[in-house]
């Protein structure tokens, strides 16, 4: 069955009864008042300060069919969203979905679609109370998501960087990378080792929401997450907060799976310049830096320190100490 | 210049600095504590009612570029939102826009598109915190939207209407659609009478948000905004509600450009079936109905009754009382 078949109304009532059964419920005190099906949803929400963020994926441009099974394509469409709300220090607490869909797609690919979507939003607490269905040449997703904060004094921005700051990050860099010029490349999968881990952290990365009560419990309160690669994010970081920053190469933790796959260079520019981690990186001082790692063990690390110099310079240092030149900008822009 | 010489990120400089510039500060208590350039933004809200919407504007299914200037698509893309907003008895607070763009967009074009976006903004004290900009072969504008209600037992929803009721709108019908019907035929508007007065209704529709606390302060618990047409729209009430409507073909308030540019059977179908006026049909007992009638004067009128009825259906009657005959379905399907 094609959607140009069923229709806008039909693929409404479907989607509908899926949202309902899946039964999320808002959480921190929250109450969903009218979800889907009027003009506009209503939430009682419990703290006042709110956070609000949107992303959108566009087919042949964030993904592509033919490598992008359609409930992963769900699941991230999701994450991305709700790793900004992590990014902030925030909790997810609702969100809107567009979706724009040639009349030919089938219902059972929407089906699927919304199937990663709701997984994510039962993983992740984030109910869904709306949207928009829309004819459109490309399959395009975007989520408007809500989130809160216990107040808008405990929040993580870019802008409070400090030169003398440690920079540290969650988790290790580089395999969703890995995993995209895999998938890209169409290499016979049984000549890769650890594939299938790669391709997961392609398809399915997680946002870092367990980490926010350790951040903002140990006081730090500037963050953001890596979607565009951790040498172009770090630089945004930078800039909004007028300062730069020195890495150090060896210290950017990179997954075992990555390094006995991939030659050294490789991971290191998977991990630099690769993207689509989710991770996130964060600023305080070395007190609260080294406090985050200690507390969040194997899965945070320590990479660098944040300097005066030209707002937004990325500096990278070998193992010795020595400077191996300015990174940079290599980031995604979308016209460029 | 065009968007892709540019790039995404210079084109979130300018419009980011036509967003400060457009200095427009929440209202009702709530503050904004950070906007655009961040995860996320944050606004402290007054009020813990929250709506949430979000509508799309697709390049060939809602709108052609050729009849239709960036800037007037720019308003229309907030007016569906915040019409909304009223609908349901609110008042709107932020709103976060994805622009999906051809790299052969003109910069110029994107600005005279935020001009719009941001003097719906400024006319409707709503403001723009944020958004996303992407690659895309065809134009689109997403924008989701909050707002606030005092409290979520005063809003007013689709579900509530009871036979006996009164169904009143506010405004008259038609325009829009008749003007979309000179745009796309291509005609001499030399030919046309009060053919700029047809275009601004099709172009620049207005949100009732000004009938709002008319609405909410004498009682009306049940509306939605015509977007669909008359007929299609309040048939989605009535389904909702699980009853049926008569309508009084003769108490329709047909602008008088109208019946003195087209004939009456033209007015009637424009004003039955045509859609995008973005006035608001309401229903409730008849002491409330005729109180909002008599509030609003002239711009509002009672247009027929809350029947039992298969849930939806809609009949027309003409003049005489006599039925003309259940009318079916009409309204917009994007996949039909």
């Amino acid at each position: 069955m094609r959607v140009g078949e069923i229709g806008e109304f039909g693929l409404i009532n479907i989607l509908g009864k899926m949202v309902a059964d899946s039964n999320v419920s808002l959480k921190s005190g929250s109450d969903l008042i009218l979800g889907i099906g009027d003009d506009a949803a209503v939430v009682n929400v419990e703290y006042n300060s709110q956070l609000i963020t949107t992303d959108t994926l566009v087919e042949n441009i964030h993904f592509v069919h033919s490598y992008t099974p359609w409930r992963d394509l769900g699941w991230k469409s999701m994450v991305v969203n709700l790793s900004d709300i992590a990014a902030m220090g925030g909790k997810p607490t609702s969100a809107v979905v567009t979706l724009g869909l040639h009349p030919e797609t089938s219902v059972e690919n929407v089906e699927e679609l919304y199937k990663g979507i709701l997984s994510a939003s039962s993983d992740y607490d984030c109910v869904i109370i709306g949207g928009d269905i829309v004819k459109s040449p490309v399959t395009f997703i975007t989520i408007a998501m809500t989130g809160s904060l216990k107040n808008e004094t405990m929040t993580m921005q870019r802008n409070n960087a400090k030169p003398g700051d440690l920079v540290g990050i969650t988790g290790s860099l580089g395999c969703s990378a890995a995993g995209l010029q895999i998938l890209r490349s169409k290499q016979d999968i049984c000549n890769i080792p650890n594939w299938d881990h790669f391709f997961r952290a392609h398809l399915n990365p997680l946002p870092r929401l367990d980490a926010v009560d350790h951040l903002i419990g140990l006081g730090i309160n500037t963050a953001m997450d890596i979607s565009d690669g951790l040498v172009d994010d770090l630089s945004k970081l930078c800039k909004a907060s007028q300062v730069g920053a020195i890495i150090n190469r060896l210290d950017i933790p990179i997954d075992k799976f990555l390094t006995s796959t991939f030659d050294a260079e490789e991971c290191f520019e998977f991990a630099l310049n690769g993207g689509e981690d989710y991770e996130l990186i964060f600023t305080g001082s070395s007190v609260q830096v080294l406090n985050v790692v200690k507390l969040l063990g194997d899965s945070a690390a320590v990479i660098g320190q944040i300097v005066e110099d030209s707002p937004g310079n990325i500096s990278v240092v070998d193992g010795t100490g020595t400077k191996s030149g300015y990174v940079s900008r290599k980031g995604w822009d979308h016209f460029s």
